[in-house]
């Protein structure tokens, strides 16, 4: 029996870029003070573009609003086209108290403060227009204490108190935070109210859900809600939100892969010897690796920026974010160096000052970008380990000479002889690195490599063709 | 096709301690002077309790006494309750001239050098009062030459010749030792009178058999003799000695691992720096694995204490012991730290002085033996690499709050993240340390851990409840 749903073969080709409306951009012109009543009027205080946010006693700074917006994100479409993202993901944006909207209010309506429906409506169409496709944040195991059926439920509506778990002096709420009630998730009244939800957006024209609180939602709930999405059709996407090891969450399209994370910054970091070989585990163990997202960070992590200062570092990070098997996630502003620690720090506002980004990194960014696009192996291709330290593997793929090799050295120079699991690569073949053009040679199915100091590559193979005759005539 | 017989579920919670008869406790108030006759009258020597035990020149120590009997061992049943253990194996109990008893005269007397079979069914009774399983040593392979059907075939008994393997000049003896003639096994006659012996044991009521040189037996007799036991009942126990690698021999319960034994020991002397991925690929490919003894030592070998004389490495020996797949086998008097090089030095007697004990030691035994009973990812849990050096490995369990992490740092204080290749384990969870109660934080599936330099440790995972949330409601 096939259990799995077919991821939507779109992913494979996906950048996802990841956007915290409050803090993007504003649209329609306006300043924070033109739209201060938005936010004054519901007891949200206003801030100026620019200041970083800071954390405050009884979690106040949540209630300081910057003034982004959903109409913001479609005027700055051409930026995000010309990066070459091909997917936004959005926190949330349905009606709720906080800057983050993880508090929901209303499922039914887009939050006033991000330019409610026609705001989304017309971000819709303008992503759509350029091929970007529309990602939004599921907030489905809790709700906002103001929300409107728990608030019934609360006063002891019958309707609604099977929608929530009552105790006798309290109820459930998240981490027992007490402004957060769970949703009784078992109760068929909630899956079908989640389901409108669901439906209400797909019909709407988004392109998948990523939901919060996987753990919480645990493996039944997660594969309850993949299969309403895909019911819906099966070009939709749904990612789940766990901070665990990827494999067997295979129930949904994807996890946001922040394992990937820990791997690979601790790897950079000397902490993690070991990360060539747990890279290939999780690949071989989990069967939906190239629906999960590949992050560095998020609005719940301290930025890249921030965890590795040092530039080789950092963009060899982004070197295995980008050719790693995956889905990459950048996360708004990471592309052109903003810093920031835990949340509310990593929460800044998007700068749009040129003259204040690192071009060098927007650039290799985009680089990136457009290998990823162009190399089928960057895609779709399997994860073969060649070397732990310095850390080099293969993107293998169905066609020979579609093959990829990323190599890490963050050593000294090295000399170093590789093994290729390729029994159709033939001795004579090269492989050309994409950065530098250097070329090494194959030999009996062994690359033999001479890597620089603090050095990182993508190898491309290349076959010659000698007066008419091709060695890979009759092998492919 | 199921082509095994179902490790009888006991197993997985027992600790068996090894006992050489002669060598553990004389009973009933004797001295080994009080006995003197049983010994005399048979060529044998007698010897007093304490003194090493020492090689002489044609073998002769083998003929040399210190009095131990089954008797002796029941009296100090106490001791081994007190210890933890839960089964005992007893080498050769049969009558025969040796001490050590591996020459067969008669299968179907116990030697009243050990009490004979009064003190046999003693044995039994109060080990089973106390849940203490008795597995007795089968040795098929060969007899002694005083045996009394060789005696007859010798002469040319027609009835008996053909149960062993006459030639021209001579017959076939164990490594050409003309004083233990093989047994011919293929032939009908010698698998009926086996079989009539294990028959006798059993249905005295032990409960399980260690046979002795399992690869002269080779795979169908091991494969004869299982079927045989489990014919009889399927909570019957069968180990076959063997010095190989351990997969593969899965025609039997399990064997004795002594490939375990070498790896653990060579790691630890730094010799091994392969060992973890060894300890991983042994388990992967042994099916039987949990019926496997781990065995630091035995008769047949130098003492753990002579092995390894450094305390932390000895621990981390017997650590490993206890939380490897499989059963541990404590060699008598290891416990206490007692020393000794190979045959006969290994096989002095048993100190009864508690003052002369390495209390530490024991302590240390009891508190594993504990740990063992109480923690399920022990007893079955899988093994899961996490790394090679340091060492450290998980006991993968069903119920994910049952997992255990053990590792062992033979090298300077390291910090160090591993991946923890299990999908339910949350961020915020964390692993206690079971001897020192330090806290080791998850993220993503990574776990960072701060060893001491020489140390070792059992870590086990614990969630936490507020105020009635748990995010493992939905998931275990």
């Amino acid at each position: 029996m096939n259990s799995k749903f077919p991821l939507p073969s779109w992913v494979y080709d996906t950048v996802i870029y990841e956007i915290f409306p409050d803090r993007f951009f504003i649209g329609k012109g306006k300043s924070i003070y033109d739209k201060r009543d938005l936010y004054e009027k519901r007891k949200g205080k206003i801030e100026d573009w620019g200041v970083p946010p800071k954390k405050s006693k009884n979690n106040d700074h949540v209630n300081v609003f910057y003034g982004g917006d959903l109409w913001g994100i479609s005027e700055k479409i051409d930026y995000l086209k010309d990066l070459g993202i091909n997917a936004i993901y959005l926190t949330p944006i349905f009606y709720a108290s906080s800057n983050h909207k993880y508090d929901t209010i209303d499922y039914f309506r887009v939050d006033p403060q991000f330019g409610g429906l026609p705001a989304l409506k017309n971000l819709i169409k303008s992503a759509h227009k350029n091929n970007i496709k529309i990602i939004l944040d599921g907030v489905f195991n809790h709700v906002g204490k103001e929300h409107v059926l728990f608030k019934k439920a609360l006063k002891g509506d019958k309707n609604y108190k099977n929608m929530f778990v009552f105790y006798k002096e309290n109820y459930r709420g998240w981490w027992g935070t007490s402004s957060l009630p769970e949703l009784h998730l078992e109760e068929v009244k909630v899956k079908e109210y989640i389901f409108s939800v669901l439906r209400k957006y797909l019909e709407l024209g988004i392109d998948g859900w990523r939901l919060d609180c996987g753990q919480d939602l645990g493996p039944e709930i997660n594969r309850f809600i993949n299969a309403k999405v895909k019911e819906y059709s099966s070009e939709k996407y749904l990612v789940s939100e766990l901070w665990t090891y990827p494999a067997g969450w295979d129930m949904v399209d994807g996890i946001m892969n922040y394992h990937f994370r820990e791997t690979v910054i601790d790897y950079l970091l000397d902490k993690n010897p070991n990360a060539g070989y747990y890279l290939q585990r999780a690949f071989n163990e989990t069967s939906n690796i190239y629906g999960c997202w590949n992050m560095l960070d998020s609005h719940d992590s301290e930025r890249l920026a921030s965890v590795l200062k040092d530039k080789f570092l950092r963009k060899s990070a982004i070197l295995l974010q980008f050719t790693y098997p995956g889905v990459p996630v950048i996360y708004y502003g990471t592309e052109i160096g903003i810093s920031g620690g835990n949340d509310p720090e990593c929460r800044k506002t998007m700068e749009w000052d040129s003259n204040k980004w690192n071009k060098d990194l927007l650039d290799f960014y985009k680089k990136l970008i457009y290998l990823r696009k162009k190399e089928p192996a960057l895609r779709y291709g399997s994860f073969e380990l060649l070397s732990n330290e310095p850390l080099i593997f293969m993107r293998k793929t169905p066609y020979v000479l579609d093959n990829i090799i990323v190599y890490v050295n963050k050593n000294e120079e090295t000399e170093i002889s590789v093994s290729i699991p390729e029994n159709r690569l033939l001795s004579g073949t090269s492989f050309v690195d994409l950065f530098t053009y250097e070329e090494f040679y194959v030999l009996s199915g062994t690359l033999k490599l001479k890597l620089s100091g603090r050095s990182f590559g993508i190898l491309k193979v290349k076959s010659k063709v000698v007066k008419g005759y091709d060695q890979y005539k009759r092998l492919s």
